[in-house]
């Protein structure tokens, strides 16, 4: 049977087996099948010494049962479990799920458990979730495949979660939970040696009940392949992610996952990439998935968040949340201004946010007003409790469904209970604090941002079939030459094999002259003395030619001649191929404390044009190539075009490791690479 | 009476009127009666038609009243209050609290209003709190006046609320009240006009109920009084707090508060130096409030925090979270980890975290050897929830009461509930997630440096009556010359009003030498090609002073003459005087690209060394101090000293507003003060 088809029998069983079960309530194996209780399907519990669990009757063996389980739990030691997964396999089951630890994360003999395991299910087409994880919960099947307590009151709902750890799994669901949502799928994937979050992503882009992914990941062993899977369900239903690993928790993440594979700005960037809207928290996933779920922005470039509070001071929270966060908060129009005047006292700001002061009987009518203001794409609505000024459930009604609209609130809990509730029957999604209100208008701006980003469909045509592969690292001036061929600007560099061609070179070129030593021997020429700048005069040249032969090489010595570039706006532009995302570009601002300073932006290669614009606008200090201190503004389009070709060349030059290009100079008309450093894998 | 007992009877009154008590439901009038139901000293309903108000009689006027009413709330239009406030001081009545918009936030009209109230109350002693604020809750007063319905639901606690927003008082007071916490006193100060923060806060210092304060803060019209305030009440009661205005809000903020002075980084530094734990929500602010006022860590420079989990995946969220926020989580000692492997199995983390796997039977043990370990100053507790395999409160209460001991869990909301009402009972405060619990962690070690700064007396000593004031704005040699005064290093300067004494300070000198035009005309000396540099003839200053002769001048022209600094690391250092906050020092990295990149520290002035030292750990772009790429670490004490100095001569020299250095250049063992700016005020 088929990999993809065992994965639906794993996640949608008629039938289950639990090795393991046990009558011992503080077991793991007890737990499993208490919590399976209202499981429609069949139930096997297998035990070679009990008769019956929990009223359900065991089987000594997989193999006793009879016939192909759909899904077989393992709550067996580690060192168990291969044996068990031969004999589901044999039983021709659909898939194993294994709560235990005991494997990759806790040294080399359970890696090697972790690999077999992996090996039978590639053999056999048996499919494993795990291990060490505490399950799944698919609510629309009633089927609670977890040991963890409680988990069978989670009701069906819109959201699905997709987490690498079992314990953040059961977090998020209980999360939501307590917000009053429910789940279509709920699941921990453990060390995920088999089912990784892109299978699942895959198999929920068919589920009709789910409207939103919330995604929690570390390491991300096949990245290309999340990217990828993101890429295509995001569309359709909004995916949202929690990226662990924002520091350094070396030592423990090891021990945990196994592996923490990528830095976090490559797979926080990737996942934006795909379009996927990137939090911090579990509290900030629990709730963008709920507004998301609720309701999206279509995709838009810049959409429009509008306000309308009875306070002021929640008010200019929201505001200065979104606004600090880069949100588009526009003014509203002329027209609008002039209907809300016309309903509201002079006392307070109109404009966006519009703040109604004490709510007042118009509050409704200035609701639909702001909602109908075109520069609006979504809209805030925040107001204490206050029935009698007030009633958020009628207002909101009243608005229409045009647009997403978002309520906040606060009050005593009891009292606002019943407007969230009702809210969330209309399809509204409500929070109880001003900045959870500001994080949804977040989260459905930067939502619509990226679908639009995806639907620019400009991607440079890709032919890798093209390219020649280097054999062998290339020095300065073949990688220059490299660069040349995909439209790079650089100096008009002259390699010299002798002093008579390096002043036939110096002639030849503009002064001044920089003069480099020419070697792959040597791979930071600034500090090894090898780049000599400035040189205006024959006598120059010579005195920078006996410094550069005083550096020693072992194989042939030859010299890089050009002309110095004008002063400009310095950049570094770089390339890796990542273990698990493959190719990413990156672009930072150049000179020596930016790069202490750390300000950079990364993309996975290839980029679209509009990939490459937004790198530029993360960057903190985008200000210097904005025409900084009376500067004239740097040639954006010729930087994104630089940043595009990068990109193309490392998808098509597979043989590249590295590529870092520093500095690059941007001027007003054009930019200039002026070194480049090439590292084969 | 005085101004401190009027401000004692307003916010614990034995008597309240109401002006403008109404019948009417929906009226702000009528819910403020209603919320003082319970009062149980005399209230008075004021209303010159009404007989009788919510069951109680009603009078005339003030006057009629017939004694001095300790608080007066006016629920009545703006125009009216003035009047009404007249009354009040003539009744001898202790305070009043205006409810009503429509003053500073609302234009030139309300100003006028707003500043004739605050003249009432100097001149007459009388009290005020708002205008155009919802009132004040004092729980074991049982006081509630405000016109918020369900505030009489509000239960004593420990934590007391100061927000600038009346809304935002309403909400953190409900938000606490949602998580199982109440307050002592809540109070909204609105355009505070009489009565600000400061003010509340000298009271709270003396409520023996009140263990932490939460503040929330917009604009602050007496930065230093509020700064003195924090600084006095920190050591004895936690503060929190929340200073909106992060983003540019601009034309809205104008319009809510009338004002919001200094910037938020001026804010927020001020905030910290003072003593607070500054966070960016009111989620945060509720949560940080519960924590400290449970308990704090004692006052030390780098506290630990070690964190226990029953699951890996939401350990590593809270880890990545505390060392992402700069937060120090040790490795335990060998002792530590030694006792620990004795109780668990050897397939999870042991080190800090401390990752017990699925909880055990010796989970107890575990987390009392973890908070046995010197290097850990508070402990972290995290587990979802499973009553069979661990018990929390028993746990926690086994472990001692040694050290802060915060709990963080998930599972379904009526499994967790009484969990975390037995943990509140022992003072111990739990949050349902795993980052709401990192941030517990957070503050805990923010307000235990913050403390541990505030013991330093290092504050050098100052004496501004000994600064002979500056009559007239100097210019570079006259600015420099006070540098050094103040022990500030600078070039081996010459002013020169000709060209034989430029030509004789150029003999004088080392050599290469700057030349630069000296005005104080000019203000942006390298735009106007004003400075000339890497002079090492005669033939070469004689072209530079002609350079210099071509610029237009006013004035007498005159030349500075100085030797060129060997090249370092360039800061920025800067000082303004603040009109709320008075003199502020800056510190930025210099160059070009580091203006653009915002990377600065800002602190109040005086200085503490420590103060000094903060601020240059906190730059971003630290790591170029500290021997970026190979070259030596930066001199960190001169750039102490000059800190420390630069904010003593804005101490003593108040008819300074503005003084700019930059760059100041920093080498392995110095700094140099190679350009310098002052501005008068």
């Amino acid at each position: 049977m088929s990999r993809s088809y065992n994965l639906q029998r794993l996640f949608n069983p008629k039938s289950i087996a639990i090795v393991g079960a046990s009558a011992d309530q503080n077991k793991a194996g007890y737990q499993a099948v208490n919590s399976l209780r209202g499981f429609p399907g069949q139930l096997y519990p297998i035990n070679p010494k009990a008769g019956e669990i929990a009223g359900f009757k065991a089987y000594p063996s997989i193999a006793a049962v009879g016939c192909p389980v759909d899904l077989v739990i393992l709550a067996i030691p580690a060192a168990a479990c291969v044996g068990a997964a031969r004999e589901a396999a044999a039983a021709k089951c659909g898939g194993i799920f294994i709560i235990s630890g005991g494997f990759g994360e806790s040294g080399d003999e359970g890696l090697k458990l972790q690999e077999e395991l992996g090996a039978i299910c590639r053999e056999t087409g048996l499919r494993m979730l795990g291990p060490n994880t505490s399950g799944y919960m698919n609510t629309y099947a009633s089927t609670f495949a977890s040991f963890a307590p409680g988990v069978e009151a989670l009701k069906p709902g819109r959201i699905a979660v997709v987490a690498q750890s079992g314990g953040v799994n059961l977090t998020l669901a209980f999360m939501l939970h307590a917000a009053g949502h429910g789940v279509t799928l709920s699941a921990g994937l453990g060390n995920a040696v088999d089912i990784d979050a892109a299978d699942v992503l895959e198999m929920l882009a068919l589920d009709p009940n789910t409207r939103a992914i919330a995604l929690h990941l570390e390491g991300v062993r096949e990245g290309r392949k999340l990217y990828e899977a993101i890429r295509a369900v995001s569309p359709h239903k909004a995916v949202i992610a929690l990226p662990a690993g924002r520091a350094d928790v070396g030592a423990f993440a090891q021990s945990h996952t196994g592996n923490l594979i990528g830095s976090h700005a490559r797979k926080a960037a990737a996942l934006r990439q795909a379009g996927a809207v990137v939090v911090a928290s579990t509290d900030e996933l629990v709730d963008a998935a709920i507004t998301l779920a609720a309701r999206r922005i279509p995709p838009k470039a810049n959409p429009g968040i509008g306000l309308i509070t009875g306070q002021a001071g929640p008010g200019l929270l929201i505001i200065d949340d979104l606004k600090f966060h880069g949100v588009n908060v526009p003014e509203l129009g002329a027209a609008t201004v002039q209907e809300i005047q016309a309903l509201l006292p002079p006392l307070t700001f109109m404009k966006n946010p519009v703040d109604t002061g004490r709510p007042s009987p118009a509050f409704p009518q200035v609701l639909q007003a702001l909602a109908g203001d075109p520069a609006i794409d979504a809209v805030l609505m925040f107001t204490i409790h206050e029935p009698a000024a007030v009633d958020p459930v009628m207002a909101l009604g009243l608005a229409g469904k045009d647009k997403p609209m978002v309520f906040g609130t606060m009050g005593l809990t009891e009292s606002i209970a019943p407007t969230l509730a009702a809210l969330k029957g209309k399809g509204i999604a409500g929070f109880a604090s001003p900045e959870r209100l500001a994080l949804a208008g977040r989260v459905l701006a930067e939502d619509a941002i990226a679908q639009a980003r995806l639907q620019i469909e400009d991607t440079v045509q890709l032919d890798s079939s093209k390219a020649t592969p280097l054999t062998r690292t290339p020095n300065e001036f073949e990688a220059k030459a490299l660069l040349g061929r995909y439209g790079i600007v650089t100096p008009d560099s002259r390699a010299c094999a002798s002093h008579a061609e390096a002043h036939a070179a110096f002639t030849a070129v503009f002064k001044p002259v920089a003069a480099k030593i020419l070697s792959t021997e040597i791979a930071h020429k600034t500090e090894a003395g090898g780049v000599l700048l400035g040189l205006r005069s024959a006598q120059d040249l010579d005195a920078a030619l006996a410094k550069l032969d005083a550096i020693p090489l072992k194989g042939a010595r030859a010299y890089l001649i050009e002309p110095m570039a004008a002063p400009g706006v310095e950049l570094i532009v770089g390339a890796v191929r990542d273990e698990s995302f493959g190719p990413c570009v990156m672009l930072g601002l150049g000179g020596t404390a930016a790069e202490a300073l750390k300000d950079t932006a990364v993309r996975l290669a290839p980029l679209s044009a509009a990939d490459a614009e937004e790198m530029i606008a993360s960057l903190r200090g985008k200000a210097l190539l904005e025409g900084w201190r009376g500067a004239p503004a740097c040639d954006r389009r010729a930087i994104v075009k630089l940043l595009v070709a990068v990109a193309r060349l490392m998808h098509e030059h597979a043989e590249i490791a590295e590529l870092d290009i520093n500095p690059v100079r941007a001027y007003a008309d054009g930019v200039v690479a002026l070194d480049a450093l090439v590292v084969l894998a």
